[in-house]
């Protein structure tokens, strides 16, 4: 599948292109209905996309952090696969899918505005999350108990 | 201190404003000396902001999801106590001034693109995160196995 269809609107074989993404899920309600709702009414931003934040499912360590838009988010929660949009690339960008690191979702949860996601995930392959090889895309802290200087060295694990 | 003044630029009791908030780190080096190096170059972007995902540093859970500027970074790693940028208010937001639920971090760190904070923080008070009253943000799950739809229906915790 094309990853610009609409998943599920495959109707006698013509695919039918999605007029509005955001419409792939419930539109906005009142600040009430969306804090205390069970509802899905997620947030895309004007760029239509939703920040995800996605941690290992067994050691709770935050792996990386992407954007999803609408058909990401729909993909994701249908074939428990991360997909998400390539904000550099601008293109759906299932992630692993060259390296082989797919992330197997094992829950996905919403925060109070339905503007976040966060996905619990177990990464396959050699279970590397970041591009650069590491496990985690965190792997520098930064010093604590100073202010900003242009000068600050972060420690890499 | 005023919230909007550049720490450690007062100078014979004349404080002087930041001409550019993101002049209180480095600025971005290449791609190379972004994802290798050891230099905090921070990306704030158009609208001056950096995301920051805030988990429970006992329990690994993610308690909220928050937005940065140069300031209120600056300041948190100085101070070890959360501070955001609130983008509904448009002001500087010492997380828990009002409720006492102060966020007292532990650890900061960045990711390879340098572009999004990962804290890990204890919630003092009475260690609920969310204004909701919630401990974290993220009380519902969302379906999995299924396509989007405009009825998809979270569970609460």
């Amino acid at each position: 599948m094309d990853g610009r269809d609409k998943p599920g609107h495959d109707n006698a074989g013509i695919t039918i292109m999605a007029p509005n993404p955001s419409e792939l899920f419930a539109p906005r309600g009142t600040p009430d209905e969306i804090e205390t709702g069970t509802l899905l009414q997620p947030r895309f931003d004007a760029d239509g996309l939703i920040p995800a934040i996605v941690t290992d499912a067994a050691s709770g360590e935050v792996l990386m952090f992407a954007w999803m838009n609408a058909e990401a988010l729909s993909l994701t929660l249908q074939t428990q696969l991360g997909h998400f949009w390539s904000r550099s690339r601008g293109k759906l960008w299932k992630k692993g899918e060259e390296s082989g690191n797919l992330l197997r979702v094992i829950e996905v949860r919403t925060d109070c505005d339905q503007d976040v996601l966060w996905l619990k995930a177990a990464v396959e392959g050699d279970g590397r999350a970041c591009h650069t090889g590491a496990r985690s895309c965190f792997y520098r802290t930064l010093p604590l108990g100073q202010p900003a200087s242009p000068n600050l060295q972060t420690k890499r694990d």
